[in-house]
């Protein structure tokens, strides 16, 4: 790898970017991954309960969806924006004298753009209704696999650690896009879209990692860019970081179904309890 | 890549081809692309107001499946022959000393024969009853599985771009085999067969871009081979070829869907004003 | 390549094996293909009509079942034999000092013994009844896979079309595993099991291609094996053979049909006839 | 491969680890698969027997799962703590100038973890009731795909042989993850939770193969650990764990199966007699 980056010069071999080009879409795939697994988990919960008490109509989630949708569409347009106007702009004209750093910005742009086509899907599913709603399952598992495709193509010339950390980023957006698949050809099922939920929150704490790596804030020592130890470091830190978005979930999963319960005997306490009483007696029966 | 290269000689780093020999097969996967989306969306309109009003029985698919059939057949033998009439003709037995160009023809009589089967096989579906329908799909996903993997044993000795390009040609018509293949195995699924037919359509316009890449017309500046930015750059711009794919497709999809609906207007007006009355009361309730 | 090649040594530069040694599993390979595709087609065919005349009960296939067991099987422990008889035999210790030839032919030793275990579950299945039926698939989707799995370490240290056609073997037994796998997850699909007949008959063709280019009989020249144009010649050629095991499937299919048609004519002809008026009217009526 | 160890140091070129370090987990493995194709076979046995006898209720397999979860979570936790005990503990912060070693144990720790998640899941879903049971099957996969990514990035700097042992224990821990995410998509399937089993097992005597080669104990000749023979033999053996495998579970399929019967006949040998009279009239008919 060395042999051919002294070829193409030293201008690649610094590390392009800055702290804050990473941690935004962290907290925004962050924010975005504890959406989804709590709405998830809130359609789960409300379609247990149904028979019991009336909450969380089908209506009042499509409401949901078209509102997520205006949010997406919103924050890429931002994005989109922001590109043009910090950064002087990239030429729409593809053309090869194009330096590097155009080709990472307009790289950023199709991938925001992918991201509004989700956003733009989820506004038809919600308003016309000869549209099949699973179009929205489609156009997230596109949007994740061509984020995976561009960062695929995103780290030529860069240093092995670099790539290492993209590669990863790579791997879990992949994931996500074919969770996103497979939920789109089967039918519905909780435990596969907070898997996919999971997957996202990795990939917003993976993007603060990759910061944390790169450009050390705060004159931490920097890491050895060219270390085979750091990437089985590395490849421990993304398990670790896993397991913390596995919690996170489970954390979410227990509150949501805590409130749901205290807000139902609230409404409707005499039929949750006849209803509880039924729930504790098939329990222990079944624990005997 | 260049060190090997020198080994095996300069005749094999020129590059093969001209600007019509990539633009045909442009042209060629556009119009189907765009013909399959039309059925696909034509027969999924039609199913959902076929309670309302005749129109599209299964008689008119059947029999618009046999002239596709007789279409694509003509057109691979047309394309056979032209490439016997045009440059001399492969020979037909496998003979190890026959010169690279014999060998780049005869991969694409393969590529003209395995599209001329799945011609072969619209047609023996569209007449003989007893063979399944479903053929065609396996037949379709054949066709393109059996180009990528040409496609991928096409581009030995050539230059980082050129291969590049060929790659992405491979890793598009895979997927369109992939698609054709999940729609072999699971029941009729609109979205999946827009898709696939998204797939084409990127398949169509990327053969364009790679005469444009290869083989400049007009005197404009070549691109370098070489350059490890024009890599980045070209992923971007297949991903925006892909973009345009999904915008012809919902275009192609509103304009069928209003087709559709003005012409039921007009032949059977009162059906469908009640329809639709009752359309509108269940969205308003939906939305509500 | 070349470079390690010669730091092993130029023991392993010639090519190891000889003409019936690939001549043999092409045969069997073909047998079995044509055996399994007829198998296939006459379940299918069978099935169609059973409402109006007998043939073919379950009973009859279960049998057939178990005389295919017993042939793997014989056919399995004659390899077995004749590699001891033939080669002075394989030790049966794991031990690093054996020579390459012996590793060889325990490679050898351990594909029979796979398929030998695919005729064991052929014989069970078809006489213990509480043995799920579909452990046939999933013992027929291993002994590819593990067929695929050792050529794959097969070629160490090869020429290199040496190794590119042991790859196409490779990926031919993995898809060949991957149907019977896909098989083992779905239900019954004619076309599934005869894409794996194909891949099956395909197989045995390219044995005999592999004999031919390592080991052209009767005074042929022979090929180069460093040359990249012969791997293009022989993608082509692979491409064909596939091509031939679908025509040969296809006239197997045309020709079952007529077959058991005809028959049914003479055992119970005015059923059939009347069948046949019937059928006559609904593809009418379809192909209007 | 060489090359670039020189440069990495010969720190890394002396094998790390030990024998027990390879048999522990090795007996784990082979423990545990055991008893889930014991667990499977037992739950298929009883199904087919339920409208005879009284055996095995779902509580009994609930308590059983529960057992099953406290039993993986204490072995879990005496790997870790033994972890921090025996080698003066991992930091757990992520730091970059920790040394190789650290790592190594760091990446064990994270193993241990995610298959204490395991454990963890099998209590919560057989005590609480609102939890999907699948959870189980999908924080397997997860284990065994940890696992996989893991020992993939375990092996920078080793030797050829050392690599190649390690390549086979991700390819092996990979199928069992890609198994168990099936399973978790698709309905019940004995065959399939026994070919999970199966891998699991071939895992466990995967481990000590490796123990033997790395590390032979009481004086026995090394292995060379750059030969390429040694890799073709290998993968041999591979196969033979592999039916190894296989013939443990077909006995104690036979062994369960005759259990049962016996058991069966003692508890309530009228009804059972009753029923093996119509099984072997209906076993006649079917081989008739």
């Amino acid at each position: 790898m060395n042999g051919s980056e002294d070829k193409i010069g030293p201008k690649h071999s610094e590390v392009i970017g800055d702290f804050p080009g990473h941690a935004l879409p962290g907290v925004f795939f962050f924010v975005i991954g504890l959406w989804w697994s709590t709405k998830s988990i809130l359609k789960y919960v409300c379609k247990k309960h149904k028979q019991t008490c009336y909450l969380g109509s089908k209506a009042l989630f499509q409401r949901l969806e078209f509102l997520e949708g205006i949010a997406v569409v919103t924050m890429t347009l931002i994005g989109i924006i922001g590109l043009q106007f910090f950064a002087g702009g990239p030429h729409l004209i593809i053309h090869n004298e194009s330096p590097w750093k155009r080709v990472l910005r307009l790289q950023h742009l199709t991938l925001y753009f992918f991201f509004g086509l989700l956003g733009v899907a989820s506004i038809l599913c919600s308003t016309v209704s000869s549209i099949p709603v699973s179009l929205i399952k489609l156009m997230m598992s596109n949007a994740f696999f061509v984020e995976s495709f561009i960062f695929y193509n995103h780290t030529h010339g860069r240093e092995m650690l670099d790539i290492f950390v993209h590669q990863l980023l790579v791997l879990v957006s992949f994931l996500t896009g074919l969770m996103a698949f497979i939920e789109f050809l089967t039918q519905k099922n909780i435990l596969l879209e907070l898997l996919r939920s999971s997957f996202v929150l990795l990939q917003g704490s993976w993007f603060w990692q990759i910061g944390f790596v790169l450009f050390p804030p705060g004159g931490r020592t920097a890491w050895d860019l060219l270390d085979h130890d750091n990437i089985m470091l590395l490849s421990v830190g993304f398990c670790w970081l896993y397991a913390l978005a596995f919690i996170v979930i489970g954390a979410n999963y227990a509150f949501i179904t805590w409130l749901v319960k205290s807000r139902l005997k609230k409404q409707c306490p005499s039929e949750v309890g006849l209803l509880k009483n039924v729930e504790q007696e098939q329990e222990s029966e079944e624990e005997m």
